[in-house]
């Protein structure tokens, strides 16, 4: 029996090594989300169309350029996330919904599906792309995850590029808070709770990868909820809810209503169902997204990827930004069915 | 096939409605935990060897009596909970390790099994219950998780019993704590990182029961990892690491090196692997706990229950804290190998 064993171990070294050899290199690709929600056709004009898929096509680019040069997974995801964080188009980085007191709090985590290692930060209001803090809590911490006051210190202590708080303010989101908190003024004199603008609950961003080692990463970065209390956090920074990356499964970044996520576990779920179920990410992705998450009164969407390149871009909400390469294919798109290969 | 659907919908409810029938109900139970750890025999006196027993055995009758008389699940791991959060001896509310900077920062997580609805705070500092702070986040919010001074403010607001910070403060963790500091200053000196004392890393206390409507519930509250730093959040208030339910599968509390439980997402995982893969629970924490949480590189325990009542004591320290009682048996025990029935 362990000489059975230490056969077929040996088997399966030769077939990572293998793997590893760039003439048998695993098909990279990359796969991100900037957001799922209320997006149905005539949500935005032509040119803010066209605004928000350049930025969908450069992150892709900037992602895929690693992963072609035979860098890492987690290289790519950051280098993809970074972008969309640094675009006030998404609610991540510059562009950040506000809590109800007016300020911007960003939750991250990152996965890194060859060894499981994870990082995460929650309620930051001074880094500027908290996706290098997630990396620098996964690398340079015994620790998963900080928050708040403490994920600054450490920030810090990193040498984390920081900026002044009012950096991530952007005047569509200013506004956006200002009539919200002007609804619920309304709404309290008649005894009723405000109805939140729908759309700006979401506009998280992600992605996930797998580099030419085989190797699969995954990363979210959010704002979070607008309108936020309490240092309230979502599933973004929740590994197993907003990430989740295993090698022997898949890769998930989530967007959506987050408190569904958590209860979940979307991320994990999925994976689980690849892993112990049998299923494709697509038929794992689509029992989560649009039968569990809907049950339970949830919305919101997934981007999945697995280790042989199948992927998954599921929502149940009308759309979801989102955008899919590798070396047959670039695409991006804003509303309309989810899409699966 | 609708119905056939309708079909299988009735007989499901008919199920239902009998399991809640008081001739038929569900196997009460509870099983709960203090912590796992270097618990060898020798490790403790006689004498406190006896408190610590006496003190799980008042918690399981505590739980316990809430299930006799029919009352739910939450209900009875809350009053668990609550008593061992009361005592000096375990490491969650009163009795709780000091962070680097010398204070008690509390984290904490509910979830119901049959709504899969959940509650969780980290890094609270004046909440005297912990476990209520959970439940009232669960109940009355809409989310799932606050942290740090917005948790505590959500406190407040609820109206939930605080106290000043020093309550929380015991001579042994102080002293414990003082004599980390010494030992990393005399570390430093040498250039080196100093070692923790190993079984002050744990302590966590945690509970799952199962009440007559057949409806499963888990909790987890602690003190976290003694000095911890950066607001390190551990896997306690994590749904999916330190906390999981859902009456389909099982009810999960985890204890022990946080982050490894984050990463694997131990209590999400002893689910999937009871609802995908067909395992027992005691079979998917033997996987887990022996199998998966070694390999990456941690230890720890877990307590797991099932609808059907079956249930899992599995670590894979020297010793756990732990308990069980249902209409059978009541046992409480501390060192020596896993328990499972």
């Amino acid at each position: 029996m362990r000489l059975f064993t230490g056969f077929l171990a040996a088997l399966f070294l030769t077939g990572s090594a293998f793997a590893a050899d760039e003439h048998a290199s695993a098909p990279v690709t990359i796969v991100i989300h900037g957001g799922a929600g209320a997006l149905a056709p005539g949500r935005y004009t032509p040119a803010e169309e066209d605004a928000y898929e350049a930025k969908l096509n450069e992150a892709l680019d900037a992602g895929y350029a690693v992963l072609e040069s035979g860098g890492t997974a987690l290289d790519a995801i950051e280098a993809a996330i970074v972008l969309m964080e640094d675009s006030p188009l998404f609610n991540a980085g510059k562009g950040a919904v506000f809590t109800r007191e007016g300020k911007n709090e960003l939750d991250v985590s990152i996965m890194d599906g060859a060894t499981l290692n994870a990082g995460a930060a929650a309620g930051v209001t001074n880094v500027k792309n908290p996706i290098r803090l997630a990396r620098a809590v996964m690398e340079n911490s015994e620790h998963v995850m900080f928050a708040r006051d403490g994920a600054e210190k450490f920030a810090k202590e990193q040498g984390i590029e920081t900026v002044k708080p009012k950096y991530f303010r952007t005047e569509r989101r200013w506004k956006a808070y200002k009539e919200a908190l002007k609804a619920e003024k309304e709404a309290a004199k008649q005894d009723k709770d405000a109805a939140l603008p729908h759309d700006f609950k979401y506009g998280t961003v992600g992605a996930v990868a797998l580099d030419a080692n085989g190797n699969l990463a995954a990363g979210t970065s959010t704002g979070g909820m607008m309108m936020k209390r309490y240092g309230r956090v979502g599933d973004s920074p929740i590994i197993g809810a907003g990430t989740f990356a295993d090698n022997k499964s898949c890769a998930v970044s989530s967007t959506g209503w987050g408190e569904f996520f958590i209860r979940l576990t979307i991320a994990r779920d999925i994976c689980a169902q690849v892993e112990y179920a049998g299923k494709t990410v697509e038929e794992a992705a689509d029992d989560v997204i649009h039968h569990r998450l809907p049950d339970a009164g949830g919305d919101g969407g997934v981007i999945v990827l697995g280790p042989d390149g199948s992927y998954a871009m599921t929502f149940n909400t009308k759309g979801m930004f989102r955008g899919v390469k590798n070396a047959d294919m670039q695409s991006v798109s804003i509303y309309g069915e989810a899409a699966a290969e």
